[in-house]
């Protein structure tokens, strides 16, 4: 009986054997998948520096294909702030390295997406990749040829260049070949960029696909929501392992001065009340914590409950006017009502939800049911929608009682953001669904569909006051007439002021 | 403004950031997933070496607990083949070192599901994990107790001891301290135990509940599917990483070897064809083969269409005979039909579908729809149901056209075997809808249908025939008394004759 082989593989290998669950799963949805990482890599590039995104999608179809899959060239640019040169091979060559661990809102949260598209495109097509990129301010443009050794983790460099930047450009090119499915990945990809278009009406962004057609949409205002701050953490979401490192990288002295510099909201009032319930001394060096000492206020800090709760100021969420802008935009409703819940949280993290809902326009009218259009710190969700929280509370509501029926075009958005979104797949496809989110989603639908039931019955009234008054119209004059002739007068009476005393509403002058 | 900071992270570090996607989302959750990845780890540990599996689970709650969360006591022990000493401390404190990165039908898949499991506990209790184990024929017992350093990646032997093993025991015991909640966590543990013993009927399995409860599923049979076997990759599911990974590891001489050696199904004559299709020459040696050449070949496999299907006797799947003894033993159904389809495959990976149905007996009647148990590789999935791809099939059933309506207790039971299962989440919740999946499942379905919908109607008519006898029964012997008196006659004539000549069916005696 043969003992088990053990292996080691790393990262990459990882990611690579296991694609489908970071969303490169066939090459439809892989193509799809590259975009989106792309297009949301170069909008976090523009946001963090408050610069208004112009983004350009190119994918070109090199050889004329029968079947699909075939092979696409891809190339993105954006303005951002650009990758600094020394940091590029890693950043696009080696998986588990990035800029986006950290406490702050951002699109990409795994620091994976932009290397696992290239990774597929590597696998699918066997060529490399071109990263060209300058800093702001810098007098240089870098230009990097590599490719990634996926059981090594790490970029293999086959050329650099360096050439003057002269007009003083900023931003990041990506060149490379994948593999893809274009004729049925379309309508995905279009429709991410038409919502990405919803939740971010300050970008512009430009594709142009395979077959040359040019999709623009323009930025709807330059108006940018305040940018996201990097927080500190709050002591209701630590464990024992960032408490550690915490204390690791902690230059105070003692317990008190290490909770008021670590953790966020904590000021020594609060330092020492919680220092107390904990029972351990404040004045302890933070060198002499013991194993013991770090699991009793780890668990005290989730017992004390008398923090403040975490800071939402370090959030970036739309706001109600550029969200209903956004919507206004892309759906074009006859109404629109939108919704900005104060902050919460759960677990430690902050969270902000805002929803919105229109109605008619250009809303479709879906069989049966209400389009619903979910964001999480500004990316649209396209999949797996009947495992999301935004979709088990849109069902959840008795939407009679709102004087809304599944045969309306109605439409609701949602919008969380977080310094971390509770994702179940690294593919960024659904949210998981936490109570806490839950509840504020409820609430902010709760709002927008009572306004949604006002306008609807106000519409309904006007529309059977229309009706009354049509017939009031019909009649009046041929019962003028007939009374006129009856009375054996010439001129008949005018009927308007008449009219005008029967109306309820003010729709004579409207209609 | 400021360029943003990079920084890497260790695979074990990014699994802690994000254990939210394996499974560790909260402490119900956590404990649900903790239970159930390590109940997994011994069953294959006792599949891969055909030992009919003992296995033991504990969960003890040291304190008394006013509120949820706490603190759980986990130990589990099988009698599997056990790890060898020197590996020990890698497999159950590194992430990404395993037994599982092989092509083989295995219940694990990503080498993940344990050391998440004990990740959680340790930054929830700051505790370290005991391991206990000896391989079969081993005459010591190798005990660690250990922890991870999850920057880095590695553990952290904290003990070590050797014991004489002159009972020639074989198996784990692994001992750790978590952070759970079994309140809330206790019907999804139970579910998946009670689904488990479905599906491994051979397996002896005992849950002893914090609360002092034992659970024992007791094995319904000895017998055991065939062990899977490691396969060699099928040509069509290569990609260029795989062949240049095959190359380097071949000692083949030339082209045509190393087609016969490195992939499954290749005689010499597949191979000269398939190497004249590609357009390369069969006697070029391996350590000459180009990047473009590796390129033309890759896509010329895909391409090619004459290989032989993928080679499916490396599967284990469950058997007809063994489904419905599991089905019949938890559900103890009125009416059973089970039904494995022929192998078929998606992207070079083998894969069989087995389907069963169930009506009646403990069958839940669940409100408006039908029971769905869905397996992988002999795990029963239990969450996000609606995204799965069998659900997708059950629902798009016209169940009316089998005599089924919704208010019936009906069960489908789908079990999906395969060397690579497409689930779309580290925490193998539910499995992407492939065509060539979706496709088998359906053809399974309608075959288990129809034979439950003969079953229905057959009652049916049982049921009409025996009313329409009940009304013979009750009339004949009054029409008889009323003849005989009315004829003037003593006897009454025997009706049973009669009776049996109007019954159609052989219900009489049946009744």
């Amino acid at each position: 009986m043969s003992l088990e082989a053990f292996q080691e593989i790393s990262p990459a290998d990882f990611f690579y054997r296991n694609r489908d669950i970071a969303g490169f799963t066939n090459p439809s949805r892989a193509l799809y998948s590259t975009i989106r990482e792309l297009v949301e890599n170069s909008l976090d590039a523009c946001e963090t520096s408050m610069i208004t995104p112009d983004i350009y999608v190119r994918l070109r179809q090199p050889v004329e294909a029968e079947n699909y899959p075939t092979v696409y060239e891809v190339r993105v640019m954006d303005n951002g702030l650009g990758v600094p040169p020394d940091v590029i091979p890693s950043a696009f060559g080696q998986v588990l390295f990035g800029s986006k661990y950290r406490l702050r809102q951002a699109r990409g949260t795994f620091g994976l997406g932009v290397k696992m598209a290239l990774l597929y495109g590597q696998i699918t097509t066997h060529s490399a990749t071109r990263v060209i990129s300058a800093t702001i301010g810098s007098g240089e443009i870098h230009e990097y040829t590599l490719t990634m050794d996926i059981q090594g983790n790490k970029p293999i460099i086959l050329e650099r260049k360096v050439k003057p930047n002269r007009g003083r450009w900023h931003g990041t090119i990506v060149e490379f070949s994948t593999e893809g499915d274009y004729p049925r990945a379309m309508p995905k990809i279009v429709e991410y960029l038409r919502q990405t278009a919803i939740v971010a009406p300050y970008a512009d962004i430009t594709f142009v696909d395979p077959r040359g057609r040019i999709y623009r949409f323009e930025r709807a205002t330059t108006k940018m929501p305040r940018p996201p701050r990097e927080a500190k953490p709050h002591p209701e979401g630590v464990d024992v392992e960032t408490f550690k490192r915490l204390l690791t990288a902690s230059t105070a002295r003692n317990l008190r001065d290490f909770m008021t510099e670590s953790f966020q909201r904590i000021g020594r009032r609060t330092a020492d009340a919680f220092l107390e319930y904990a029972g351990v001394n404040p004045r302890k060096a933070t060198a002499n914590i013991s194993p013991e000492e770090i699991l009793t206020l780890v668990n005290a800090m989730k017992s004390f409950g008398r923090f403040l709760p975490p800071d939402a100021s370090c959030l970036s969420p739309l706001g109600e006017e550029l969200l209903e802008a956004g919507i206004r935009k892309v759906l074009k409703p006859e109404f629109v009502a939108v919704h900005q819940r104060p902050p919460a949280s759960y677990s430690g993290y902050p969270f902000i939800v805002e929803v919105g809902i229109a109605y008619g326009g250009e809303v479709p009218k879906e069989d049966n049911k209400i389009t619903l259009l979910r964001f999480a710190n500004k990316i649209p969700l396209l999949f797996d929608e009947a495992s999301d929280v935004s979709w088990k509370v849109v069902n959840s509501l008795d939407w009679r009682r709102y004087n809304v029926t599944m045969d309306m075009p109605v439409a609701v958005i949602t919008h969380l953001c977080s310094t971390k979104i509770p994702y179940k797949t690294v593919g960024k496809e659904y949210i998981a669904d936490r109570p806490e989110i839950e509840r504020e989603i409820l609430c902010g639908l709760r709002e927008v569909a009572r306004r949604l039931s006002a306008f609807i019955s106000r519409r309904r009234s006007v529309e059977m006051e229309r009706r009354r008054l049509n017939i009031f119209l019909k009649y009046l004059p041929k019962l003028a007439s007939f009374s006129t002739s009856l009375a054996g007068k010439k001129e008949e009476p005018d009927i308007n002021p008449l009219l005008r005393k029967v109306s309820r509403l003010a729709v004579v002058d409207e209609g």
